[in-house]
């Protein structure tokens, strides 16, 4: 993709995600301005051959397409809706593509509000994690209309391997709660896993060995089996996030009027896990609330981040 | 391995798994006296080589190892420790294997009534179902003495493809409980994701398709994501086994002292699927209870097993 | 009280609850404006001896006191926070009196939005339903300044029994979401123990009896089992009400960094029956979700209310 | 009632609840010959009256009436239906009523072993813990044949308040597993409200005086509330019990085929709490595993029994 080709993108929200995000569209040939509020990572994005932006207003400005990529629903609220943010200053026809993860009905809301104005709106978090962003390797959820797809497609090419359409506006932040609450579950069931075949005096590697090769396989066995035993939870994706994501599961649950047995109990987890001051921990650390739940909680000389 | 070489074994149970394990064993030239109830059965192994025992003395009867598969703690209990049972006319020396899904309490009875008789046990119950029988792919979890797992080496090496000393007596059933407990658990999480998916108004199968990608991927996702979304519960593993075997997960749990919070409504979730009518149907009818707690229960017509 | 001695009220919100509230503001000697969208509750009051207030600015005008009864926190945010809404148009020491069941934070950010334009307010959900509230005997639990409840007070024993200063701002929130989490576990319980007498051949009635006179003893118990076991479900209070409730008490127990492992799974079954279309049925029809999950739903002929 | 017109009751088992029943019915008037391996507690049943009787079989020897007071299930497998045990000794006609707390098979084994032997059964386990026993003030649910229940009655009035023929045999048990179902999910339930009003900021003192006061009135919040704020947890009736109840609860479930969503989290809440080492306080001490779990356990000073 020449230069020329390329689409001129707004990019708000440098963060450890956004970073590395915004660096890919500049090495594939976009013209991105990039803002934030932490003025050094708008600094390297400019080095890295993007326009370092003063404002949300002047990241917009010009923008064919608009990516934000934020923390929580509160800063999408603000950035994209609020006051002097982006359905604020952007042209009509503008495609606003927001990648940060949300509930379901912020990304809907965003949508029709953007559509009131003549703009276009894509919801589409990812998940992959950090290591995802840097190596352009994420999966990207994708909710909104077809033809807005096809033309985001090429950045997201630029940002991700799996890139999925998934359905109209809030689809893609359905599927990534849907991610998030097997996630936070298979973590739970392997800690209880562990705590069980520990506490009867089982081997846990060679049982978990065991359950790797069979009908319980999962990738967090194979991923992190080895250093959940030898408790070592550096993250990774942080308990805090995960909590923050578990928000939205139950959000998202609550507005399709769905019933998530398991995913309640998973939910509570995760907030006991931040509560016994663990947030800062990979989220692989619901161990530890799982072992201390069962008077086995010895382990605790290895577990701090490093 | 020849027959000169082969093992004389007494084998009692002869099931939907039990059938296809011994006559494996005839296969790679062992000696085989089966006994079963049902006395087709017991025929039918006579027709493939092995001797049709008529009673559980007579199968022990010159038996260098004695496999029992049996369904469930109640036969283990009448067949292996009853009057007239395997301990009561096994000679010293022989070698008792429990392939049977049992408490681990339950083997650990056996293991020391077995050594008061100086006899020796090993509890070895398997994962893979009728399929893993069938095929000889079975993963074996052994517990108990190594020097007893190396003589019984042989003979797994004809049932299964991975076979795991795991600990002492009670360890494979340990281990095979927190293998069920993890695939419950993850039936459970995914038919929520699936209703969470549907009644959001995504299109499942592409959201699935993005989680098999990610760090959400495992073994049942693969297998039965679009058995699922199609609602085609023809086990299979059976609702009412895996129901049996929950009951077995709580009891570990409760010897171990090891609190479940997930395993926990896991296991009323596999109850209430059996208490609704679906004790015949596949594992992943869990999803019927899920969409029944959300009112998504309009799928009845292709759910039977056929 | 004399009408010299009288406060002028706002009032703001008559439904159900805050009509006859109102009116017994206006039985005693209080004067009162008030407002809603609904004109024949704003007709009915004027008839009571009200001042019939044309929009919520009018109610506003000239009141010492604006008290607000809605339904749920975007209400609250529209009308107290909003453009033209309470704080907009109350002048400097109005006392604001929050008495609708929201989020605690809602009732903080009504607090701080009040300071920083000179008001006062307090949060003061009530308990006890539409029979507290025509009778006048209500729970009041109130959260803000001792002052400020202190000057509120001879309002609040009009309408109520127990009034209970309970802390600082969303304190009252706090109460009230600890007091539905109470009752819709016990509900719960309650539910689960019918369903396991019944299946397991033993007369509810009696069985129940027995629990209402130990240390199982609750005032559910002794209201509601005569109504249950005859499945008997007019509301009383709706369950469409209590998963209201159960999403403040899940929002606020994540903002108190508070993890609820049996609330959580309350809340689902709140869920689950209001997505099996019991949402206009009395809360005790938890019990309709518990034998539907046990397969024991057979009395689908009287739960319907009348 | 005359010595005359007393019952010969053979009583077996004399701890803590045991010996205050058997002497209330020495001091009632009826001849009974107490056994227990700890022969002090013969002794003093010998010292108030009573017969010391050397062996299960010599406290049977000439019985109207064997009363069992024991433990767990394994007990009563072992006492009642073992070798040389009350079954195995009784002459025909006579009544044996297990007051024991144990799973409701156990008791329709029980009987039915009786009725096979010609004589009869009832189970009537109690509740009312160590006072209750002590002031003859038990609740006593009781399951069997009417006629037999009639026959007990006038030793039943000597032992408690509240007697309640529920149903057939193992009614009893089902009744008394019910119970301890919802007590031990209101101690959850308020243990949760308790958290989260403290982790709040609200005064937990007082915002449970208005939960008692309304519909979420309970008698655990009556009897405990104050001393579970204080932490002060001495038994009362231990956690140990109370877990081994809950197993009663699951297996009663199991049998009835019925799902308990709640009660499957309790039990394990109340394993928990067992785990963390705190199986000796009294049940109430639930709130020690909630508030650990939330990261607020800082009152460890207070908790031990004294």
């Amino acid at each position: 993709m020449t230069t020329q080709s390329g689409t001129t993108v707004g990019f708000v929200g440098l963060g450890i995600m956004g970073s590395p995000m915004a660096a890919h569209l500049v090495a594939a040939g976009h013209r991105v301005a990039g803002y934030d509020l932490n003025t050094e990572a708008v600094t390297r994005l400019a080095n890295a051959g993007g326009r370092a932006a003063t404002s949300v207003a002047d990241a917009v400005a010009g923008a064919e397409v608009v990516i934000t990529m934020l923390p929580a629903d509160p800063h999408v609220e603000q950035v994209v809706l609020g006051e002097g943010g982006v359905l604020d200053t952007a042209t009509p026809g503008t495609l606003l593509i927001d990648m940060s993860t949300v509930r379901p009905e912020t990304s809907q809301r965003v949508a029709s509000a953007a559509a009131e104005r003549g703009l276009r709106a894509l919801d589409a978090p990812v998940s992959g994690g950090e290591a995802g962003a840097r190596q352009a390797t994420l999966s990207i959820m994708v909710g909104g209309d077809e033809a807005d797809f096809a033309r985001a497609k090429p950045l997201f090419d630029a940002l991700g391997k799996t890139i999925v359409h998934v359905g109209p506006s809030g689809a893609g932040q359905v599927v990534k709660a849907a991610n998030q609450l097997v996630v936070g579950g298979i973590y739970a069931l392997v800690s209880e896993a562990i705590v069980l075949l520990e506490a009867s005096g089982v081997d846990a590697k060679a049982g978990l060995d065991v359950l790797a090769g069979g009908l319980a396989a999962n990738r967090i066995l194979d991923l992190k089996r080895e250093s959940m035993v030898a408790r070592r939870f550096q993250p990774g994706f942080r308990i805090d996030l995960h909590h923050k994501d578990m928000g939205i599961v139950l959000a998202a649950a609550r507005q399709a009027e769905v019933a998530l047995p398991v995913g309640g109990v998973v939910a509570q987890l995760v907030q006991a896990a931040r509560s016994m001051g663990y947030g800062s921990l990979d989220h692989s650390a619901l161990l530890k609330v799982v072992e201390r739940f069962s008077g086995h909680d010895t382990h605790d000389e290895h577990d701090m981040p490093e």
